[in-house]
């Protein structure tokens, strides 16, 4: 099938992939004056007593505003916020089917940092949660992080946190399959964008023994005056043997290849250039880095992609509905460490020891029961690191 | 029915009157691939080359947001944006219910004007359409003008233009059967925040012979220093005989009454100096300016309130959903007064001439049908004057 052509012409068709919906009875004189005037007032009043009940007494408590500036959306790059709209309403398609949260897409007509914050801030009452999507690096470092600090509902990047989640759970469950322990691992990550500081970030909490990260500039290295800040904070924190050169002299002994750049750029001899029996997560769509028939036969032990056409596929979705649904379920007022650190276990601990192979790695990104798996263990990490408020 | 008491009950139980829904298959591979990635990045190349087109491929040709900031809401005045939200919700059902349209409710954290329309305007680019809702005067005034100006969707203050068109139908009505026609009728309207200047300006619009302006402070009254600029733009419309005092001065000879104001400050007495066989349309709630009864025995030849349970109901839901489903039809830029005199021409029209009597004025808010017939005549309206895009 071509995708790209059916699916305009499915576009065309649906006029929309979501749609709001009315949960109450509007047909007799009562209904009206219940769901509206006069009774309304009532639980106006309530909330204005007490502001928590917004989220039980509307649909505040199970709604997420998916928000996007359209710099970095899918492979596209930067075509604006009406543009990224398609992008936005599948994955509020997607909270719904997977984890039935209402997501409403909002697409943010501005680049800048100071006005993308403002914006969503102001808005953060009306919702339980932010999810923040297709923003540019570095860009959607500081929105995070100034949104994070700003409101009391849970703000989450999905291209940092939800990718890192996915990828941490095929690492762990790698590391189960191969007999590794993550502090026995030297990793490479070739991209240092969005995912790839996050996956690092996520890679170094997990403990892993060492890692290197690349971008098409080569290996970042500590003091490097040319760096940006944002790469000069992760260069301090990898790399202690300040490996220099190219993503060839990174992979070189290493047993863990993560990618999140380009297509082809990994070659058979790069793997083989790797420790025995490497793990290689070569995620650049919809062309991997290296396709994974040519990885294994130079000697992967497990390859994973973003495709769905090959086993192991990395796959956002089996985080993001889980991650949300936990945090709104325990109304958390933060997605934390903590919770995406449950996240990626629940995900890995999906696939029962006896069902773990170098094929099977992850649980597929269509089954729907994961999300609630997912949710569960987010909801108690919640619980336990005291930013839930049920 | 204690409807407060009910309605809490109910807002508990219902847990949000709204929900989002999933309008696409997502159950298998093929499924993610067409409304998710890749096939998504189709229909994003064409709005990115054509804009126009994220009416079409996005649910944004059928969607609304519901904007307030929370200053004006019911009768509650300034009960914050959260406390807002059981209202906004209402509307959104109202809207689904009634015409078809996806609305969205977003309640802003700001009374600032300029941040209330940067919010929203940068927000422009996900909705086809912004009704601005509970927002108090004379801030909404200005938040109203520049968002139109800034927007190239339809802004649309429900307070002061759903209002106003209703109760211009109510108007003609009763016009039509008292057998005047608008030049002849003196008129007062008492009140003179969003919703009365706005129906002071669709009278005045519709020809009325003479109007008189009324507040707390007493008659409006062109030069004096004391009125706020809002006023003194009224001030300079209306009044032109210079009439002194309060609403009983006001009211003497009067042909018809609006009341936007408070309960019971209008009595029999002075029902009985208007002149013959007035038009009173009393619509404080949930206590009229006069209850009918009163006004009926003091010689009234038709009266209208806000209430369901007497006859002749100005009930907005008669003219916002079908004024916005006309708007979204036609794609429209703007609402502008050649839109809302159709709306209000059309529900008047709705009342055939052999069943209009002075307890059947108007439509049953309850009638569905009636935005089928406004959004019909808006969509006209909307073409004949310039601003339809389909």
């Amino acid at each position: 099938m071509d995708y790209m052509k059916e699916s305009l012409r499915l576009h065309e068709q649906w006029g929309g992939k979501i749609e709001m919906t009315c949960r109450v009875p509007l047909e007799t004189r009562d209904d009206l004056s219940l769901a509206y005037t006069p009774g309304v007032a009532q639980p106006c009043l309530e909330i204005q007593k007490h502001p928590e009940q917004s989220f039980s007494l509307t649909r505040r408590g199970n709604t997420v505003a998916v928000v996007t500036d359209g710099t970095a959306v899918l492979g596209l790059g930067d075509i604006g916020p009406e543009a990224g709209m398609p992008v936005m309403e599948g994955k509020c398609a997607l909270f719904k089917a997977f984890a039935g949260v209402d997501a409403i897409p909002l697409c943010v007509r501005s680049k800048d940092v100071e006005e993308i914050v403002r914006t969503v801030s102001l808005l953060a009452g009306s919702f339980g949660g932010i999810n923040l999507e297709d923003i540019a690096a570095p860009r959607c470092f500081e929105v995070e992080r100034r949104l994070k600090e700003a409101c009391d509902i849970p703000v989450f990047h999905d291209d940092q946190h939800g990718t890192a989640v996915v990828v941490a759970a095929a690492f762990l469950n790698a590391c189960r399959l191969t007999g590794r322990k993550p502090q026995e691992v030297r990793g490479v990550v070739n991209g240092v964008g969005a995912a790839g500081t996050a996956i690092a970030g996520f890679l170094l909490q997990l403990g892993i023994g060492e890692l290197i990260l690349c971008d098409r500039n080569g290996i970042l290295l500590a003091g490097d005056p040319s760096l940006s800040p944002a790469h000069q904070a992760m260069a301090e924190k990898t790399n202690p043997r300040r490996v220099q050169g190219g993503l060839a002299q990174a992979m070189k002994g290493a047993d863990l290849f993560v990618g999140v750049s380009a297509p082809g750029i990994v070659t058979g001899e790069m793997i083989r250039s790797m420790g025995p029996a490497p793990m290689v997560f070569a995620m650049a769509n919809p062309v991997p880095e290296i396709m994974p028939q040519e990885a294994l036969e130079a000697g992967a032990a497990v390859v994973g992609t973003g495709r769905s056409d090959y086993p192991n596929q990395i796959n956002n979705v089996l985080a993001f509905p889980g991650i949300f649904r936990g945090a709104l379920d325990v109304r958390a007022r933060d997605i934390n460490g903590a919770m995406l650190a449950a996240a990626a276990q629940a995900i890995a601990d999906y696939i029962p020891a006896e069902e773990l192979t170098a094929q099977n790695l992850l649980p597929s990104a269509l089954d729907k029961k994961v999300a609630a798996a997912v949710a569960a263990a987010v909801a108690q990490a919640a619980r336990q690191s005291g930013v839930a408020r049920l």
